[in-house]
């Protein structure tokens, strides 16, 4: 039987400083910056769930609202939500905070999907993720939609297949 | 009258090396720094069609095939495909080259869309973006939907009324 | 009378992954980007116990056993433990995960000592750090100490008068 | 017999220009970026001291007084003080320089030790360090003083074994 | 018989963007960076010809005219010249684009050479440089003169011997 | 009358340590990061000439003999040789050194010009710089004819004009 895992050991925090040569004329964080930072620490909490080198397969659309300061610091929070065989998604949510002017918002979410590898680079099967809370368990259930959405965007999958994915038109606020 | 701009204008290439920091243990490019240089060589092709600062407002799903090696070149094409009001869409392909084994494939693909603002950082309008060749064409095509399939995701339109959005059961490979 | 506040809202978590550059030619952790990033994860936890710009002002003594190997995950975690003025004392515990090996290990514990400042760089008034748990309330009695050790150490108090600090012949395992 | 060697040997002289992403908001350098300097220079001294690999064992007490501008010339001048077995004390003054304001002013004043290792990580003996100067004297008789102190605050010697420590009382400026 | 080769195969374009980090207190551009850049850009247009791994051997004296400003763009345009035995010689054009002030200028020229290597970094002949555009032509003519001045400068070269540097004093504005 | 200072004032020592991200493949220091270096020593050297902030106008032809492996120390040594109005020559000395091998040699030597500018960034006199020793007399002299060949190479002097730059047919190991 396959192993199993709660996704709340994949839990990980990340916070960084937004410094100079982050942010573009404006003294914004770039978008590119934010893009790398999602990448490392939603790696970081597959590595944890799968206890192996893990390599990013995909990142959703991400949109960004709000400009982030220069001096502003960027709290990363992951945790994987399912995973299908050597395939893991992970959910982050990120929070940026002015210190000194005490302005605090939630600037990002994203998904990505990272694919478990042995030594040689080839796919290897990682234990079940068991969500535990009302909010791990939504995330656990939009998981086989939004692949359906990846395998659709990416040409690997007919449109007409993607049973689950007729179910985006009642998405929102994911 | 609005004015208008060839895409031509704002096509960019970047060369980037793959060094150590750049990779995982597997000594392999991680999607994250990928990521970092989609969105500066796409601002930069915003940049050109706007001549205005720009700042990100989304990135596409983005998905990793094939892995890259250390001391390979990464080579990114940039060119605008669109732009509606103030926000500018930008393709980008990536191609990856191993020169001394004499391997190179693309490996990736990529839309990022921009919103060009003033000093103040508030939104301004963008010239219009004119498609000349038939790829150029295809991609000014597709802009809409995939505008709708964003608007959607970040639960800013109700998929009943993403009209064209009903057409990327026809989408692949794009 | 003068703010409180516990020292909880200060708690502060930063994952850090080892990468090519941050290593020697024995492909360990170097000891002063782990300072670099002591500095940094204390800095923003007393950011947030002041809300204000903060300056480091001493890092206490700290000590390597265990090399850091590339490729690790490195979590840092800082809490304010006492505040005097407008300086504040942050304590930080450091662990160490070798993923794919299922090695993990506490690597470094430190304090950092930091002045709260305002726009034009003068010190400036910080709440009472508040400790909760019997851990905290550890911390915040050893503080005296330590900070009668630091101004020894530094010329600005005479031995004699540092009575706290006798203590120290007590202290072990801080 | 051992081998000697005189400490003028490892003087080593490290210069460095303070950088944007040096700096914190109110452009001042960061004490991270300082102790990341102060490593590396005084690495480097001790691996002249040793000819072999170097890791660092800790970092004593470093305080900052002085706030160093960006821009400015950061001048770290690093030299070994005595050497036991396997390790080795390295004593840092660090000067910074506002070259077009003029101002020059000494900043920091560090001890850091270090463990020499062969190519698999082991421990290995290491030359005698012979000072010459009466400063190297000075600085050579406090070793002794300063690694007691070390080991009590690392809590491997009892405090009342501690001999040479008991004279910190009478230590001052160092 | 040789292999030949195209100087039009190894066209290679960067683009860069001037961060923070990479300028002076007059937020210019600062000298090094720059050469950094001639350098990557360079060599990858070597490794194209050769399909090698190239060494750096030597960089022609390059000038600095105008300032380059924060967040402009830098676009360096590389072709090889000419080959000799394992070296070969590259060109570069840089121009900076200050985007949103529509500024753009010509900021430097620059000749650097490379020497093909085989994974024991042994000298390896590389392929003949073929010219074809009449300004190819021109550099591919100038590249004998210049290597002369290279070894003369070097002191490898006795200038009674270097015939083609005589015509130096008609060289201009290459 | 004109400032006067001694060249001994501008010297400049600057350590720096191989780290992976400055390597090629075949983990041998890259050329552009040793001219990153050279024109931060040189730059440095010449602020301290000038006390002004300085710009770089010229870095003359370097030569790279011996490859420099990573985990090496290269140590910089530069000091002004001779000021026109508001320019300032640098002549540098790199050295290498792998410790725990015991190889240490001389690996290139650079000159590079810079203006003083003020704070609008118009050039601004500087003094005049006295050689001591020898050696110092020997750059000093030379600097006229480097400074020809410059202006020559840049297309701003007559060959024919080029009185003392006749005589680099002397040159040699400079």
């Amino acid at each position: 039987m396959k192993k199993q895992k709660s996704v709340k050991a994949s839990f990980t925090t990340m916070t960084e400083l937004v410094l100079p040569n982050d942010t573009n004329t404006l003294n914004n964080l770039m978008g590119g910056r934010m893009m790398h930072w999602l990448d490392i620490v939603s790696a970081i909490s597959a590595q944890k769930h799968s206890n192996r080198i893990v390599v990013t397969a995909s990142v959703d659309n991400v949109s960004f609202k709000n400009s982030i300061k220069l001096g502003s610091v960027v709290t990363l929070e992951a945790q994987v939500t399912r995973s299908f065989n050597s395939s893991i998604e992970v959910h982050v949510n990120v929070y940026a905070e002015d210190i000194p002017s005490g302005t605090k918002f939630k600037s990002n979410e994203a998904f990505l999907t990272f694919v478990a590898v042995d030594q040689s680079g080839n796919p290897i099967d990682v234990p079940e993720a068991i969500p535990e809370t009302e909010e791990d368990m939504r995330l656990y259930e939009g998981a086989l939609r939004r692949r359906q959405l990846r395998l659709v965007l990416a040409g690997r999958m007919k449109p007409e297949e993607a049973v689950e994915l007729k179910s985006i038109f009642n998405l929102q606020q994911e």
